[in-house]
């Protein structure tokens, strides 16, 4: 029985999308069971029998500070949620909060694994090969080092042999076109560390790659510094919005045309449910001792559950053993490359 | 009368291609007129009153290495092309050939503007508001300070204020989610700089923006460093092949889809002209002792007229003058930071 600590109070919705979700989710899942994170009041409606109250006072606000949520709300339904896993009640915890304040707190609560300085957010996206494509980092980091982006592409690797059950996942670097000065002397060095760890076994190295292969789905696992991932994802999503908008503008404009979007509906819902972001939902953050997973703020039901869903698949595939013991094979040469430095 | 000088040997088709966009852009605009550069043989069957050959006896490769392009191939169409502007036979000129070496070139024939470091690749994407955002630097610098940026905006600004007609086009220093750690120490210091040119009237300062406000067109224009900028704009050409790849999928896949797609033809192909990237192509290079445009390498016929199009509205509306007139209305601010330094 895997049970998940649900932090219902973050997010832009709050406990009427969470718990709406979690409901779902519980149908879904006969084996799993949820704690329900937060104030006693907005979720003492919810009742199932594999659904647990877990009490927290506070809550981190969207816009609070990394300071404020770490040290001034130390009951936070975020903290609290994180606590669960940390305490061995729950194998993972689930939030839609505030990313900063959720790492934060992940970090400080469940500290990270040896031979891991600093964490990383990796999410999947759809890709035209029909897959997905894990991208990490996505902004819990700026200004990495070549040895920090070695450590996601181990971490990112053992995420995806468990989650999509691909035993040696290929490792793309990204990196700008070739015709171009190619890269930064981050970028450089880090392809050297890649390289070495191919060498060594501990990795797939496919080479560099660049944004468009994202999409195009040329590696499993995608890796770049927080800042320019963070950036490719918002960027994805502003040019998703657009052309939707504008496929629904060119649908609407008179009758003929909305005509032709009721003899399409069919096609385009299919299509609609293909790019849905809503199924992509779910970020895990790694390289702690514990497994949390970040929804969108702006989830809704679907989304969220989706959320869970993940989650739900990490811990029961063992996700943290895994990645660990990825990290101890990588051990000597993280090590080897601290040492250098 | 506006001379281009063009580089009909650039690009993944090379004459096919550019000599066809080239007729059809005299045809649209009575007062130009082209310098055809390459080898004869390619080049003699082209006749138009208003076009003259240009001779060139080599071609800079798409995989060329820089150093290659500009120190062996001293007699390249690329380069030739680009030694029209210098000696004063064309107003700007147009190449599709490999960005790497065009830049290292026209940098080293044109030499750039007093008070600017480094050149900068801008390019415009179309937005959700139905204008366009121009987006600097797109991979011409790597590894940019404060002081870079705070360039790419004043020659930004100056650029959109010529080609879009807007007296003072709003600058977004493109950044990372408020809700993660806001941006690199880069960043940081070149927010506080766009924040001081706004002070003294050389910018229009928005204030920071995330990826996804490119495509809303929350900004006239967004700067950021080369690496990131051309992250952006190739994860979106990825993501925009991939959606169309699906909505293509999503029509053939039976009788019926295929029936529904004859039904909405008018509104696909309404959709399809919205979101033609082609529409988009040329980039101008800015900071240069002349005006050099960039066509995409794989660009058509359509596509690479678009370059041309844009290579002769820089021209006609002056404007390499009104981007140095800009740079040196912000040289105080701009010595001043360096000075600073």
């Amino acid at each position: 029985m895997i049970t998940i600590a649900v932090d219902c109070m973050g997010g832009d919705h709050g406990p009427r999308v969470t718990l709406a979700a979690c409901r779902s989710f519980l149908e879904n899942h006969p084996e799993a069971r949820l704690l329900l994170v937060g104030p006693a009041e907005p979720l003492s409606g919810f009742a199932h029998d594999r659904a647990r109250v877990v009490a927290a006072s506070e809550v981190v606000g969207m816009d609070d500070p990394i300071e404020m949520a770490l040290r001034r709300k130390k009951d936070s339904s975020m903290r609290v949620a994180i606590e669960q896993v940390k305490g061995g009640e729950a194998q993972a915890a689930v939030s839609a909060g505030n990313t900063g304040a959720l790492m934060a707190i992940a970090r400080y609560v469940l500290k990270t694994v040896e031979g891991i300085d600093r964490p990383a957010i990796a999410t999947q996206l759809p890709n035209a090969s029909g897959g997905a494509t894990t991208v990490l980092d996505l902004g819990a980091n700026v200004d990495c080092t070549a040895e920090h982006l070695l450590q996601f592409a181990v971490m990112g690797s053992a995420l995806v042999s468990v989650l999509r059950d691909e035993a040696n996942p290929t490792v793309g670097l990204l990196n700008i076109g070739e015709e171009v000065i190619k890269g930064n002397e981050v970028i450089k060095k880090a392809s050297e560390l890649l390289r070495s760890a191919a060498n060594s076994g501990d990795l797939n190295f496919y080479g560099n790659v660049e944004g468009n292969d994202i999409f195009k789905g040329t590696t499993d696992i995608v890796v770049c510094d927080g800042f320019v991932g963070n950036v490719a994802l918002k960027t994805s999503e502003g040019l998703a919005s657009m052309i939707g908008g504008f496929l629904k503008e060119e649908f609407s404009r008179n009758i003929f045309t909305k005509i032709s979007a009721i003899c399409a509906l069919p096609v385009l819902l299919a299509f609609k449910r293909r790019v849905d972001h809503r199924r992509y939902n779910g970020a895990a953050l790694l390289g702690l001792r514990g497994l949390v997973f970040k929804s969108h703020g702006s989830a809704d039901e679907l989304a969220f559950e989706q959320a869970l869903n993940r989650a739900y698949d990490a811990a029961r595939n063992q996700l943290l053993e895994r990645v660990q013991a990825r990290i101890v094979h990588a051990a000597p040469l993280l090590a080897g490359v601290a040492v250098a430095e």
